[in-house]
Formats: structure tokens, sequence, C-alpha cells
């Protein structure tokens, strides 16, 4: 619980009692590696904040898994159309190691918003932060090359990049592991010449 | 500004004197076809609200631009990491018809948000849509195929698919308009047959 106040801290700052209710309202979910997390096809009506671990999105595409994007500490999650519109997800989110989330339940957050106008303030900013996430996933996508993908990613998240099955980088990038394993000597010429 | 307030009811209901308080702050700009809205490489300080015509946001890609999306009336238009972060957008929003927008500024907010927490409201509530708008098209990037994606284009703003030229439409699903026109011929004649 200290670290989800400290990570949310980044969001707005809390006095005690606000942190108090939090606490009172919110609860910790622990993930084994591998473990589902949330599976296509129910209706979402939680939002999940990472305080521990990875969490990888996927799509399935006729029985093929394809990676959207990895989520780490301090990051909200949220299949959005589901949660605001009722509508089955197709979203998919999996724990890649050992991962520790809080979850705001819908029911939670619409009895708690009306006394509480922070948490309006938090799920603003909460949904500001994957709203630029997407709006980065998105561009890259239409702008970039993979190898170019692929040492954003050493930028950005450089830890994920060890922490993280190389099939799963490979299919974030769109390429097969063989294609990252090129990528990959390709740039340690580069920064090794 | 009736058009601008109807459609904000699909946000948050407003009372009289909170409508007023936005008619102050709020101001109108129009821009003919094809004119540009906004331009990369500039530092975004603008939300841009349509009530009236098309907005295609597009990257640009050495000296070429890749269609992203397209925005129509009811729809709030935010380059978000540039206007969160202060760093230059990679954005491009372009008017395809004589559009119509209402420009929220980051000053307005800043200063009118403590008094008025419904504009709280609204800045999640556009938020929101607009992250379900890119994880929709994102997923849609990754797990359809163009001619996929140009069917639910048809389904879901088949309008636009008339009003916008069809390099837009190529450019959005990463073909070629040859390309296009064999798609749309293949979908007539199952539609046909």
């Amino acid at each position: 619980m200290e670290q989800l106040l400290k990570q949310l801290e980044a969001y707005t700052s809390l006095t005690e009692s606000e942190q108090k209710v939090l606490e009172d309202a919110l609860f910790k979910r622990n993930y084994s590696k591998n473990e589902m997390i949330f599976t296509e096809g129910k209706i979402s009506d939680e939002i999940y904040f990472v305080t521990k671990g990875c969490v990888r999105l996927f799509y399935n595409v006729d029985g093929n898994d394809k990676t959207a994007f990895f989520y780490t500490e301090g990051q909200f999650i949220c299949a959005g159309e589901s949660y605001t519109y009722n509508v089955p997800a197709i979203e998919n989110y999996q724990a890649l190691e050992e991962t520790e989330i809080y979850v705001f339940t819908k029911t939670m957050i619409e009895n708690l918003i009306g006394g509480f106008p922070k948490l309006e303030i938090i799920a603003r900013v909460a949904t500001e932060n994957e709203l630029i996430t997407y709006q980065k996933v998105l561009a890259s996508f239409i702008t970039k090359t993979a190898e170019e993908r692929y040492q954003d990613l050493l930028k950005t998240k450089g830890d994920l990049v060890q922490r993280v099955p190389q099939q799963y980088i490979a299919s974030f990038l769109g390429v097969s592991p063989e294609t990252l394993s090129r990528i990959k000597a390709r740039i340690y010429k580069k920064e090794h010449s």
C-alpha cells in the first residue's frame, strides 16, 4: 500500500484522510509469472494499477497473440471501451513476472467520487497518461521501422528488454524472433564499431 | 455556441451559469478546406472541440504524410504528450472540409477549473473518449487487415468515407489508392452477388 500511495503522488498529492479512504477501498492482487489477469470476451469493471512487475497487453488474432504494449510499475491499466460502455473486451492482460496490482472497481469509484473530488483528478490524470501512452505507441506503429521502435524501447524502457521474453518483444515490434536477433546484432555492431 | 453546448451534453449536463462561463471563456475558429489547424514541432497549449467538419490527424515520415485518424463533430482533439509535458508535438491536424472548432486554452482551463468542478468531469470524459478512440485504432492496426479496417470505417463512420479524399482513406489503411480501389470493388462484388 505504501508503494501505491507513493506512486499515486505522481498523479496528485493526498491528505492522510484521503489516503485512508483509498486504503480501505482498494485491494491488492498478486499474480505469478505468465498468469492471466484479464481475458478478452468479459466485460471489464476494474481498473488496475501496477505496483510491481510487468503486464503484457495482447490481442488474439485467429489464435495467434499479438503484443500491443507492456505496462510496468506506476501505470494504470484500463480496457477503456469495455469499462465505459459495458461491451465485451478485446484486451488480454498477462503478468510476465511476479506482479502486484491494486484494483479500483467501478462500484468503488462511483461510490467514492462524490465525496472525494481528488479521485476525479486521479482518474483524469490516469486517463491522460494512458492516452499519451497510446498516442505514442500508435504514432510509432505508423511512423517507425521495427528497428527504430526497438531503439525507442531500449531508451524508454531499457530494463524491460531484459525482463521480458524475447518472443513478446518481437511480437510487439511485429517481426519474427529471427528478425529481432538480426536487429539486435546490427545495433550491437553499430555501437561497437 | 449552441451546437457546442448541445454536444457537450454528451459529456456532462451544465447549468445555465456554467454554460455562461464556458461561453465567455471559449472561442471559435473556422478553417477552410485543407487548411492546417496545428503543425508538428510546436508546443500544443490548446484542446480543440470539433463542432462542424472533419479533421485529419497525420504524422510526417520523411516528407510523406501518414494518416492516423479522422475526427468529426462532437470529438475533442488533443496532442496529449505535447500539451501535458510541453514538448514539441509530432501531430499535424488538418481541416478536410469547412471546419469549425472551439478552443480550450491551457490557461483558460487552469484558471477556471478550481471554481468549476464540472470542467474536471468534462476533461476526464473527453480524455476517456480520446483514449477509447486510440485503443480501438491501435487494436485495429494490430489485429485487422486493410479490408477489415475499411469495413469497420464504413460501419462506424460511413459518411466519412464519402466526405474524405480517397488518398487519405488509403493512407489511413496503410495501402495504396490502387489497393483501396480493389478493396472497394471486392466489397461491392460481395454485397451484390
